[in-house]
């Protein structure tokens, strides 16, 4: 049985979908990391799928170098690779063949990992990085570099930035997010195998737990310090927010970004043993919030608007000047808002008895001169929480808009 | 909102919970990956939690070094992991005061990220690894080397093994499954924070697709080379082969451990984009299964009995002599069973452009020297398939019976 047909098999169990479905809703609130939606994301549409789309709970990020300096071979790996993104999108294995109606003498074109298992919710959003570009020693590889926007400037360094080069940048980026992390590995490993020869693997992330919510429908999740995070997030259904501060506009630079979006990620070692340590009060001084409800210190629900001015009986602030709430808030940043997509990550240990974990931070923003580089170079400096972090990886990458219909494909308009 | 409160809410929406366990139920079949269940497994037992139980769909497996040289220290550290086990088990916080009820001035006795979600199916299984008993420099550190059993005897070296000593063996385990893994991470954090100073991690494991089913009621799941894999593992139903296979019998060795289990970790590296430019065909022949149905080759549905006796047209056996399944089988290893329990893991990218990918072996047994032994001596020498994977790293354990009850401990037979 392929996975076409275990598709089709499922849509005949219309009572035990419906059921499905209405104890998800039912447990969304309470249980946002196993609520899992097992159906299909729309993958075409004007916009990407996987920025605004409601935050799935499990993540496989990859960065990808190009390897070939043949343009027409990368323009038609992109044009395979969006080809696999909208069937594997819809559930359907990567290829027309598939991994076990196969040809006996070549290789399956399905890896075959995912058979049986639904859509569960699988987007694929794709980037380019700087280096598409402009390489590292300046060349135009693919006579790209009249098309850089501004907005996609090499992110600055940051005070205490321990980045490896190693697992930062990348020419190519794709984001997998599932409520299956089966699916999401399934999917990038399928991209990686079309790819081969025209790009290798440069880095690759797996989140488990959701960090943020993208819909006022969602409960705000919790990061590894045991904080709700995200809470106040850009939101699928503020509408004028996501146009001022998410989505590229008409006018902002070249138009094949118009519609798109430009991402940052952080690979943000969180010292949890040492978190775990300090006492209750000072963790909330810290975040500027309550551990338990989320509320701004001074405030009582989590949705209360932090008040900055309110002063406790010493005539300190409530919520301290070097509190992460106020430092990252948009009152202090010139009102730049993101849209954050963060997973929650442990890889092994670090080889000296602790938990190698943290957040992969990602945020989707509309020019990250105005939004990610004013907010993190104010965090960088000032915040008190940067004792008990360490940024280890970045990556920038524009994300072009959707893929409007079958035959069209990921980075036409940038490739013309 | 404490965790404690958000279970007793939970409670009240009955008719929501009900929902949720039978569209559990009913995915069960086609959807191993996320049916999973949000209720709590009875920690307290003859046997420890986490060998029959129903395999769960996520893993965090730590292993610890006691940097203690106090028994005394040892044993109050293991009084309290059991009764914080218990705790989180139940879908609690680890401790009494919890993350958000505490006192400010002192750190919170829970981390706080599991706050709001349900047990999750959670367990926690302990074992004790050959150097608690006599370490690397022959030293009985606590008191124990008339303890160990004959078969805690340290593994042979495999041919082919590339053991990394800095992600093998250790004086204790814990091995976390979840269905949630934030659930699963939760529980080993608490667990490391409890035993600050006494223990430190030695190293630890992420795994995000359950390799094996361990009931006759769970769907056969796939590895990362797109097989069903375990279809012939010892299941929960089978209890005289259980006996005869799993749990150590009185006379075995020491009385301790009688009612526990031998584990045999074996982290296996797989090089997944070599395979995948492997022919369906020649996977087909290595693995000696269909890779649809999971049937042995010359069988028809993947429960049959491989016929290892049928030849082909060619005068060949249909399932090679070299086959994984044949040498993997009870009937070419004396009857050896293993009760296989692994995890699909992928650990970011390697540096060379390839996904650090495989799975997280996982095997409970009666005695190693009788069933992981002679099985995997023949696999290493044999096995076609070691083009394509490498056993990275290893480890051994005793699993001692389950805690009965309230005030009783892991280990507590073995400490006295």
């Amino acid at each position: 049985m392929n996975r076409r047909r275990a598709i089709a098999l499922a849509g005949i169990g219309v009572v035990g979908a419906g059921a499905a479905a209405s104890a998800a809703a039912l447990l969304r609130d309470d249980h946002p990391a196993t609520a899992g939606a097992s159906g299909a994301v729309e993958f075409y549409g004007e916009q990407q799928a996987g920025i605004v789309t409601l935050a799935q709970d499990r993540l496989h990020f990859v960065a990808f170098d190009v390897v070939t300096k043949s343009r027409d071979r990368l323009v038609e790996m992109l044009r395979e690779w969006t080809e696999a993104a909208a069937r594997m999108a819809a559930g359907k294995d990567a290829g027309l063949i598939g991994a076990v109606d196969g040809i006996p003498e070549a290789p399956p074109d399905d890896t075959g990992e995912a058979l049986g298992l639904p859509p569960s919710g699988l987007t694929l959003t794709i980037g380019f990085g700087p280096s598409l570009f402009r390489n590292a020693d300046g060349v135009d590889r693919f006579g790209l570099a009249a098309q850089r926007p501004a907005a996609l400037a090499d992110l600055p360094r940051f005070p205490g930035d321990a980045l490896d080069p190693k697992i930062s940048g990348g020419d190519l980026c794709v984001q997998a997010c599932a409520n299956d992390p089966q699916v999401a590995v399934h999917a990038i490993r399928n991209l990686a195998r079309i790819g081969f020869g025209t790009v290798s693997v440069r880095w690759s992330q797996l989140g488990f737990g959701r960090t943020s919510s993208t819909s006022t429908a969602q409960a705000t999740p919790r990061n590894l310090f045991g904080f709700k995070d995200g809470t106040a997030n850009l939101k699928a259904e503020e509408e004028g927010l996501l146009r001022d501060h998410l989505w590229v506009q008409p006018g902002d630079g070249p138009s094949w970004m118009e519609g798109g979006s430009y991402s940052v990620t952080r690979k943000i070692r969180m010292l949890v043993e040492t978190w775990d340590r300090t006492p209750l009060a000072e963790q909330e001084a810290i975040v500027g919030r309550a551990k338990g409800s989320g509320a701004p210190l001074g405030g009582k629900d989590e949705f209360d608007e932090p008040d900055f001015a309110v002063k406790g009986e010493d005539g300190e602030p409530t919520i301290a000047e070097v509190a992460h709430v106020r430092l990252a808030h948009p009152d202090q940043n010139g009102g730049a808002r993101l849209l954050r997509r963060g997973y929650n990550f442990v890889d092994g240990s670090d080889g000296l008895g602790r938990l190698n974990a943290g957040l992969f931070f990602i945020a989707y923003q509309r020019d990250p001169r105005k939004q990610f580089v004013p907010v993190q170079t104010a965090l960088a400096r000032n915040d008190v929480m940067n004792e008990y972090i360490r940024h280890v990886s970045s990556g920038l990458f524009a994300c072009p808009p959707g893929v409007r219909e079958k035959g069209d494909f990921w980075g036409r308009a940038l490739f013309g």
